[in-house]
C-alpha cells in the first residue's frame, strides 16, 4: 500500500529537481506508488524568475514548471493529461530562505493545512536537493523542529543528495549535525546508482544463483575492474567541479557502491541492516592507500586541450586548466580523471586487486564492472596455439544498456581447433520487455515506504571516506599538476601503467583490438 | 595439406551412403579437404537396379546416382556444376560380393590402376557402411590382403559404422576379428555424434574456460541429464530395430559419448590417445547396473497405439508390438524407449546421478545435455518467496539448434524483489554466421588425415558394453512386456518415477510449465 505523505523538495528550482525528482514523482503517482493523498511541495530560495520579476513564485507558476519538466522527461511518451489533472492540485510552492526559522515555520504551517485538505496524515519526506552549502541550515532548521516534534504528527524523513562530506572529517561533521536531531532510520542518503536495476541485480546474481559463489574469490578471479566514464567535459561546471574532482564526484560514492556489492559477503538477510553491515565490512577491509607505493595505487589526470564528445558531436575544449583559468582559478590540481588500485584484505579477496577508474572527456559514456577470471591452464591448447587463450570475463553493465555478458571461449565451427571468445549476452530491456523504472522513482518510493536498503548509512559514508582520505590528503598537498591526457582518450598514461605494470590491461583502451585466438590442431 | 587417397565405400547402394557419405565427399572436395588426386569407389553387392535389370551397375550409372544424392543433400544450394565436372571423373563403381576373394582382388587391381591415373599414392580409406552381417566377410577379405600388404602401397584405414557388437561378447569378437589383420591405429569406429560441433565444443567449453572446472563436480552439480529423443516411430524398420532397441541404438554409442565428454577428467593433451584414455576411465568408473535396485536404475518402454509426429504432421501407429506382429514377430520385448540412471564412482562424481533417456515417438526431436546445478541456499530469498528459487542449468544442445544456454536467476525490473529464471543463449549458427560442417564431412576428413581423436577406440567400445551388458541380459531374460507409453508423450510412467523418486525431474515433461518465481520484498 502506498503511504500518504507530503514530499518537500528543497532546491525546487534546481536542475536535479526538474530533470529527475519531479518526473519521478509523476511516475510514482502514475504507477500507484503514491496515493491520491499526497502533496508535492517545492521549496526554493530564489529562481531565475525571482531574479527577473522580483516576486515570489506562485503555486501556479511552479505547477507550470513541473508540467514542463515532466513533459521534457517523458519525451515522446507525453504527459497523461487525465493523470496530470488529478495530480496538479496536489502541487504547491513555497519561497523561503534555507536558514530562516520563520520561513520553515511557514512551511510547517502550510503542511499542516495540506494534511487536512489532502489527507497526507502528517507524514513528511524532506528531499534536500540543494548545493552542499545549504545542507547545514536546512538540516538545522528542520532538526530544531524535529526535536520539538513540530515537523508533523506522522513520520518525518530526510533524503540527502551527495556529497556526504568531502573528507572523513567533514563526513563525520555532517553525520554529527544530522544525529543532533535525527535518528539514522530517518536519514536516507541517496546514491542514484543504487536505484539502477543492474546494481540491484548484482545481489540477485550473486546470491540467487549457485554457480557464482564457489568461484567468486581470489582463487578463480584474476582481478576486477570498474570503469565509470563520461564523455562530457567539466568546462561549464568548473565552479562546482574544482572543489570536487573525480575522486569525490564518482569514486567515493557510485564506484565504491558497485565495488561493495561485488565484493561483499552474503548478507544474513536482504534487509537494510544486514546488507549495509556487509558493505561497511568491505570498506573496513581495504588495505590503506598510504606508504611508499602510493603512486602505484592512485593516479590522477587532467584533460588537456583537444576535442571531446558532446551529445555525439565533437566539441573543442581548451583543456581543464585553461577553462579554470578563464573562470578565475589560476592554478588547479583538481583531477578530472582518477584511477585507483585497491586490495580488500579479507579471506575472499586476499591479494587480488580491484582496479577502478573514472574521468571526464573519455571516448564513451559507460559504467561497468568487469570480473576477469584467471585463465585456464594453457597446457592443453598451447601446443596448437601461438598465444594464450583469452580468459573468461563476466561483464555487468550499468549503462548504456543495462545487462550482463559472459565472455567464454568456444570452438569456431570447422575442422581445425580454432578457439574464439564468444559473448553470451543478457539485456534487461529485451529480456523482460519492460523498461526498468528510473532510479529516482525507485528510491523515492523506497523512502516513502521507509525501506533504507538502497540508501547509504552514516557509518558507511564514513568508512568509504576512511579509505580515500589518504588520497585526498596526498593529492591536496601535491601541488604538481596532474598528468595531462588527450580528450577522447582513455586517460593519462600513468593509469595504464597502474594496471599494465601488473601484467594486466583495462577492458577498454584506445585502439584496442579484440584478441581472437586461431590455433589449428 | 589434403592427402591423396582412394575412398572405397562398401554398401554404396545403401541409404547412409547416399544421404551422408557421398554428399560429404563432395563437400570435402569443395572445401579443399580432398585434393584433385582422390577417387571415390562405390562397392556394392546388389542394387535395386541389379534386381530389375540383372546387370552390374556401371561407373556412369553410379556417377548419376552420386549426382542425385549430392543434389538432394544440398537442397536449395544446388550442385556446383564446375566442381562436379572436376569431380565426376574421379568416381568409380565396382559390383562385388562382400566375401568373394576374387571380387576383392578385382577391387585391388582397379585401385592400383587408379593410383596411376589419379595419383592416389596407394592410400586406401575403406568405409564399411553395410548391415552388420557383412562386417565379418569384408573385414576378413580386406584383412587377408592387408596382412600380405596387398591393399595398397600407401596407408590403409578402415572406417566402421555401428553397431560395434550387440553385447560385450560380440564387441570383443568383432575387435578380435579386426586385430587379426589390422592395427588399432588403422581402425576408425565412427559415431557421427562426435563429428558434431557442439560435441567437440564440450571439450573447448570445459577446458578452455576457467569458470567451469571448479564447479564441475558433485559438490556444485545436483545431477546431469541427457535426452536424445526422436519423433519418428520404428514401424517401418521393425526388421532392423527389433534386433537392436533403444539401448543399443542410442545409449551405448551416442549418449555414452556425450556422457563421457561431460564427465571425463581433463586429458593431458588433445590427442587421440589422451582423450580416449579419459573416456575409458569414465566407463570403468560406472557403478555396475546390477542387484536388487536394478529396476530403479534401468527402465524400458514400448510405444502403444496412437499418433506420432512424422515430418511435422500427425501420423497414426498401431503401436510397436502390433507393427512387429504384422511383420511376423509374434511377441517382442524390444524397447523403443530406455532410461537409465548411472553413478560414476570417482572423486569428481561421487554419489551424483546421471539420468539418460532416449526413445521413439516422443514429442520432440532433440539431443541435449542438461547440467543442473545445486540450488543456492534459500535463506536469503525464502522470506520473500513462496517457492524455492529455480536452480541454475547449463544446457548443451546438440540438436535441433546447436548451442549453449545458461539458465540463471535475475531480478525482474521494478520495485519488488521478483526473481525470474532467464536464459543466456549462444547459438552456433548466429554466433559464427557460418554453418557447421556436417558431422560426416568432418569425420571422413579426420580419417583421411589419420586423426583418431573423434573415433571410438576398441577398448572404449568394450568398456561401454561392460556397463550395459547387465541391462542387455536382464531385459533379454525378462519376457514380460515393457511398459507401454502413449506416442507423443515423454515416455512410460516408470521413466518419470526413475528421476522423480529422487526428488528431481526431467527437463522436458509433457505439459510442463516453466516455473517463474515471484516474491515481493
Amino acid at each position: 500500500m502506498a503511504h500518504p505523505c507530503a514530499i518537500v523538495i528543497f532546491g525546487a528550482s534546481g536542475d536535479l529537481s526538474k530533470l529527475k525528482l519531479v518526473p519521478a514523482v509523476y511516475e510514482m503517482f502514475s504507477h500507484g506508488l503514491l496515493p491520491d493523498s499526497f502533496v508535492l511541495v517545492g521549496y526554493a530560495r530564489s529562481t531565475h524568475k525571482d531574479r527577473e520579476k522580483k516576486i515570489p513564485w506562485t503555486d501556479e507558476e511552479y505547477r507550470k514548471d513541473c508540467y514542463d519538466a515532466i513533459k521534457a522527461a517523458r519525451g515522446k511518451k507525453g504527459v497523461d493529461e487525465k493523470l496530470w489533472a488529478k495530480m496538479v492540485n496536489n502541487i504547491y510552492y513555497i519561497a523561503g530562505q534555507y536558514d530562516s526559522a520563520e520561513d520553515h515555520a511557514r512551511l510547517a504551517k502550510r503542511l499542516l493545512e495540506l494534511d487536512k485538505t489532502h489527507d497526507t496524515a502528517g507524514n513528511r519526506l524532506f528531499y534536500i536537493s540543494t548545493p552542499p552549502e545549504a545542507f547545514e541550515p536546512i538540516i538545522s532548521r528542520l532538526g530544531e523542529r524535529e526535536v520539538r516534534h513540530e515537523n508533523g504528527p506522522g513520520w518525518s524523513r530526510l533524503i540527502i543528495e551527495k556529497p556526504f562530506g568531502t573528507s572523513l572529517a567533514t563526513a563525520k561533521a555532517l553525520n554529527q549535525l544530522l544525529y543532533k536531531s535525527w535518528k539514522e532510520e530517518q536519514i536516507f542518503r541517496i546514491d542514484h546508482y543504487l536505484g539502477k536495476e543492474t546494481v540491484q541485480n548484482l545481489m540477485v546474481l550473486r546470491f540467487a544463483n549457485s554457480i557464482f559463489e564457489p568461484i567468486w574469490n581470489y582463487k578463480y578471479i584474476d582481478h576486477i575492474q570498474i570503469t565509470v566514464s563520461e564523455t562530457l567535459s567539466a568546462d561549464d561546471r568548473v565552479g562546482y567541479y574544482d572543489k570536487s574532482g573525480a575522486l569525490r564526484d564518482m569514486i567515493q560514492n557510485h564506484i565504491f557502491q558497485l565495488m561493495a556489492l561485488v565484493a561483499m559477503e552474503p548478507p544474513a538477510a536482504l534487509d537494510a541492516q544486514s546488507i549495509r553491515d556487509e558493505k561497511v565490512k568491505v570498506y573496513k577491509s581495504i588495505r590503506p592507500l598510504r606508504g611508499a607505493r602510493f603512486d602505484h595505487m592512485a593516479v590522477r589526470g587532467q584533460y588537456g586541450p583537444g576535442e571531446y564528445l558532446k551529445k555525439g558531436q565533437k566539441a573543442p575544449t581548451k583543456g581543464y586548466a585553461a577553462a579554470a583559468k578563464e573562470r578565475g582559478i589560476d592554478s588547479t590540481v583538481t583531477e578530472t580523471f582518477a584511477a585507483v588500485k585497491l586490495y580488500i584484505d579479507n579471506w575472499r579477496w586476499s591479494g587480488m586487486p580491484f582496479y577502478i577508474r573514472t574521468g571526464k572527456c573519455l571516448p564513451e559514456k559507460l559504467s561497468e564492472v568487469v570480473v576477469r577470471f584467471r585463465g585456464a591452464p594453457q597446457t592443453l591448447f598451447q601446443k596448437q596455439c601461438e598465444t594464450a587463450v583469452y580468459p573468461n570475463d563476466l561483464i555487468v553493465r550499468i549503462q548504456p544498456e543495462e545487462g550482463l555478458s559472459w565472455r567464454l571461449n568456444g570452438k569456431v565451427p570447422g575442422g581445425a581447433m580454432n578457439i574464439k571468445s564468444v559473448a553470451l549476452d543478457f539485456l534487461y530491456k529485451s529480456a523482460f520487455n519492460v523498461e526498468a523504472p528510473e532510479a529516482y522513482e525507485r528510491l523515492i518510493g523506497d523512502a516513502v515506504e521507509g525501506d533504507q536498503t538502497l540508501f547509504i548509512r552514516g557509518d558507511e559514508a564514513e568508512a568509504a571516506w576512511s579509505v580515500l582520505d589518504p588520497v585526498v590528503d596526498a593529492w591536496a598537498n601535491d601541488k604538481s599538476p596532474p598528468q595531462q591526457y588527450q580528450p577522447g582518450s582513455w586517460g593519462p598514461k600513468k593509469s595504464f601503467d597502474l594496471i599494465e605494470n601488473d601484467g594486466r590491461r583495462w577492458m577498454y583502451s584506445t585502439g584496442e583490438v579484440e584478441p581472437v585466438i586461431a590455433c589449428s590442431l
